[in-house]
Order: structure tokens, then C-alpha cells, then sequence
């Protein structure tokens, strides 16, 4: 039997996993409940339990499984395999979730960061499987990155590389929950999106919708209305302004935007093509295609996955 | 014999070589001025002869060098050697100066990136010798920018990475000689600096004097000034958004600034690292130091030479 590996995505609200072989098919999905106000261990026991129960559901021992990779938000330390801390995720302070995992299961566990998992995800299966060098925004609560480059992860000194939601894209702008201001994630996370419609809409019904959310905007927006329309219109520039900074530091063959809001369509990613292309330099902005996800919601699990086939392969952090 | 490498700074202004050790000893220099206005192949003709007279000040046939190293503006093509274009060279399109040198001097020319170049020099036996990720910011007419990255220089898919005097610092600021607005070069190089002074101070009689450089306003503010401190602090500033933002990019453990401005001392240094501190996560804070190029002005030559030492060493571009 050719080698199966599990990928977790480690959220504040669920638990995904999915199975997968070495070439990124998925072949089963689980989603559990994290309960997350339980606190770090009775999470870790979910984890490990809902590892078994994939494998079982899919016919197979523990043993079949080569590895186990898990993406987490963070910050975290890949190499020693400890989140440090998680917005999220309460009480989880310096938490070693992969020896704990790697003890429970008897099997070898990959720590990732999630927006590096998705990141992989997508050039080892997905939109950027024909390039050596990309990065991912994940437009969500907040904005994650991932990079590829040279077909490796770049995770930095101290895995902090790729908080590409915190370049700078309007010094002394809003507010952002990093406490700096004018972070790309104060206008272009779909909380950002959210608040500033509500901000600048004025009076308006929808403004005054008590569980608004970004894809409501958008919809709003195609439908005619000018105050979210101008919403979605700043969006797309503001996402611009981070995205040609970033070329300008990488210069990568591909750009992948994935989250929520993207699945507003083709034309808000043509309005980002359109602001980018006049704000890089030409040999940037043509070596690069800008597009959206591939693998939409199953990029986290399948990443986390592949990056464990690849330390089980190398012996190396994806 | 040990190994001998030469390194050239193709600047508008002068050819700056130097002859040096496969372990970055810097044995002899040599500037001439490049007679840029007379176009492409006579200044290739002239960076040749400055080869051959620099290895014969020392003693040396040409083929006792092992390679030449060139460090040029760009934009241009490493793998290829060739230079598309240079701003400050008139006539400079799509010429082949790798193959032209070799083909003159009969010894392996390798052509980089002048920023790339410096930002080696450091790598290898500057300020970040004893780090493997770093990235420089040269403040000079322009604001270029070089990256190691695992050791290796970051040159993106079409040499445009490291172009990091256009990360945007201030959407929809000042215009930058590329034709955006509110690039860090747009604020921070050294031209930058006297245009800022010279806007801001009003009828100042040092505003007015028509030689000013970036150092005279720097001098200006140590003395008291206070529109030139003011400028100076507000350069410092726009440098840390900028160091902030690549910080959250890639999470160096070093970054680099050199050029005139620098010479300026700790004051100023210490100013950008308060900034900075504020500004960035501290976990990429924390794992990285902000400080001056050791090299000074040989950093281009050195990087140039050793960059030539790698790929004598390993085939492959620095």
C-alpha cells in the first residue's frame, strides 16, 4: 500500500482533518468540534482521538499512517514543535503539541504554522503546483501568509516570516489587532471589510444588520450599493498596495488569495490585478499571476499533510 | 597560489575594483572614471583594461584570476548576463556584458545585481558574516535593496526581488522616480532627504544653498536645526516602516544599512531601532539586529568578488 498521511487544521472552533497519500489526494475529511475552552490537553486527547477514528473510518491501523502533520495558528516553533501562543485557543501557552500528539499516537507529528500549510498546500497540489516560488494571503478573521520560495517554506529566524497581514500598508492608518496601525489586516481581513462598511455606510439597513458578514458586502456591493461598492473598491487597492510590496521583496512567479471574500468572484481579483500591475515594476507584475485558491478549504489540511510526507521523505521542515 | 578574484562596481560615475581572496581579503583597489556617456562598448573595453592593469599592479597574469566578478544597476538578467537597462548608464539596453567581458578578459564573468552584490559582501565577510539571513538597504541616490536568504542571495523570478526601496511606506505619498507613489525610495534615499528638506524647511538659507547633500542636512540637525531634524527623524521613521514591513516578510536576523547618510553615526541608527521596536512583532523584533554596513563602500567590490568565488566553487550563482 503506497503511505497515507493525516493533516489537521488546528482552528478555534473546529477540529479538520483529512487523509491523504503522498501525492496530496484526499481521501477522507473529519470535522470535530475543537472546545477550545477546555484548554490545551483535552484538546490534544480530541486531536489524537479524532486521528484514530479518520484512520478507522478509512479502514486503516495507526501504523498505516506514515506521519501526521498538524497546521496551527501561532506564534509557534516549528523545529521544536511548541505553539506559544494562540488568540484563539485559550490557555495554550507553550504548549509542545507535537510531542504530545507524536507521544498519544505513536506516530511522527509535524507542527506548521496554518497559513505556511496552506501556503504548501497550494504549491504541492493546487494553484501553484507549476511554480518553485509563491505566496498565499488567507483572508479571513485576520490575514495569514505563506511563501514558498525555491520550493521551501521560508519561516524565518523565529518563525515569523509571512505575517504578511502586518506589512505596513498605510503608516498611522486603522487600528490593527496586532496593536500597530495600518497593517494590511486592518482593511483587508473580512472583520476589516466588515467594520469599515459599518464605519462608512452611514445609516443604512445593512450597515445596521447585527450579524453582518464580508461576503454580505460583497453581495451588497454587486448589487448596486455604493457604500459597500467603495468598501470593496478600497479593499481590492489596499490588498494591491501590500501585494506589489511583497513582489517587490520576493518577486514570485504566483500570488494565491484565498478566504471567504474571494469567492466574490473573478472581478474583485481583476480590480486587484488591475491596481497591482500600476503599482509593481513591469518585470515583477508580468512574471506573476495573481489568482485564487485551488484548494479552498481543504488547502490547510492537505498542506498540513504533505508537509508531514515531506519530513517523513527528508528528514527536513517542509 | 591561493585563489585570486576581482570584483567591479559599474557605477555611472567611476569603475571601482578590487582584487581579492576566496576568504574576502580585499588585496588592492582601483577607480576610474567609467566614461559612461560614450555608451556600452567602450565602457566594456574600459572595465576589461581595468582588469588587466589591476592584476598587473599586483604581479598577477590574467590567468592567475579565477573569475570576475561585475556588480551593476539594473534591471538586468543574471542567468542570461545581460543588463536591460540602466538608468545611469546612457545607451545601456539588452547588452550581453557577461559574455562580452569573458570573451575580452578569456576568464568566468559573473554578473549581479550591485545592491545584490553589497548585500553579499556583508553576508560573507561584512556586518552579517555570521548569520544566514539578512537583508541590506543601500541609501544613496536611489534606495536599493539586497536579501540572503539560507545563505543564498534572493533574486526572485525575473531578477526583481530585493527591490526593496519600492516597498510602498505611504499609500498614495510622494512620487518616486519609478512613477508610483510613496515608496520607501521616495523618502529615504539620500535625494529624497534634500528634496524633504528643502520643501519642508522654507526660506532657510541652508534650503536655499544649491549643492546640498543628504549629510549637510544630517550635520544640519545635529547642530540644532530644527527643520532638518525634523526631517531626519521622519526619514527614520519611514525607514522602520519600511524595515518593519520586510521584517514580517521574512524575519531576518540581520538588517544592513549602508550608504552616506549612514555615516551620520549610532544617533540615527538608534532612532530607526526605536521605530522599529514599536513597530514590528516582537518575536521578529527580537531575532534580529538593525545595524551599519561594515564594509562601507567595498561592500560592492567584495560581494562582486565573491560572488565570482561561488560560482568558481559550485557552478551556481551566489
Amino acid at each position: 500500500m503506497t503511505k497515507r498521511y493525516v493533516g489537521i487544521d488546528l482552528g478555534g472552533t473546529n477540529l479538520k482533518l483529512g487523509l491523504a497519500s503522498a501525492e496530496g489526494e484526499l481521501f477522507r475529511r473529519l470535522s470535530v468540534p475543537t472546545g477550545a475552552d477546555e484548554g490545551p490537553d483535552p484538546v490534544m486527547a480530541r486531536m489524537a482521538e479524532a486521528v484514530r477514528r479518520l484512520a478507522e473510518e478509512a479502514g486503516l491501523a495507526l501504523d498505516d499512517l506514515a506521519a501526521v502533520g498538524v497546521g496551527a495558528p501561532g506564534p509557534l516553533d516549528c523545529q521544536a514543535g511548541i505553539i506559544h501562543f494562540a488568540p484563539n485557543l485559550p490557555g495554550w501557552i507553550n504548549v509542545p503539541v507535537r510531542d504530545t500528539l507524536q507521544e498519544a499516537l505513536g506516530r511522527t507529528v509535524v507542527l506548521e504554522n496554518d497559513a505556511n500549510a496552506a501556503a504548501y498546500g497550494e504549491f504541492r497540489v493546487g494553484a501553484a503546483r507549476d511554480v518553485r516560488s509563491m505566496f498565499i494571503l488567507t483572508l479571513g478573521t485576520g490575514v495569514g501568509g505563506g511563501i514558498v520560495h525555491e520550493g521551501r517554506l521560508v519561516r524565518g529566524a523565529t518563525d515569523t516570516a509571512a505575517e504578511l497581514g502586518h506589512v505596513i500598508v498605510a503608516h498611522g492608518g486603522r487600528l490593527c489587532g496586532c496593536g500597530n496601525r495600518g497593517c494590511l489586516e486592518a482593511y483587508a481581513s473580512a472583520t476589516a471589510v466588515v467594520e469599515r462598511f459599518r464605519q462608512e455606510a452611514g445609516v443604512s439597513d445593512l450597515a445596521r444588520r447585527p450579524r453582518l458578514e464580508a461576503k454580505d458586502v460583497f453581495e451588497a456591493a454587486a448589487a448596486g450599493d455604493r457604500a459597500a461598492a467603495r468598501i470593496v473598491s478600497e479593499t481590492a487597492e489596499y490588498l494591491a498596495v501590500g501585494i506589489a510590496s511583497i513582489l517587490h521583496v520576493l518577486n514570485p512567479e504566483m500570488v494565491v488569495l484565498t478566504g471567504g471574500m474571494m469567492g466574490s468572484g473573478e472581478a474583485f481579483l481583476e480590480e486587484i490585478r488591475g491596481h497591482v500591475r500600476r503599482l509593481a515594476f513591469p518585470s515583477a507584475w508580468e512574471a506573476c499571476r495573481l489568482c485564487s485558491s485551488r484548494l479552498g478549504g481543504d488547502a490547510g489540511i492537505l498542506g498540513s499533510a504533505l508537509a508531514a510526507e515531506t519530513f517523513d521523505r527528508t528528514g527536513q521542515l517542509a
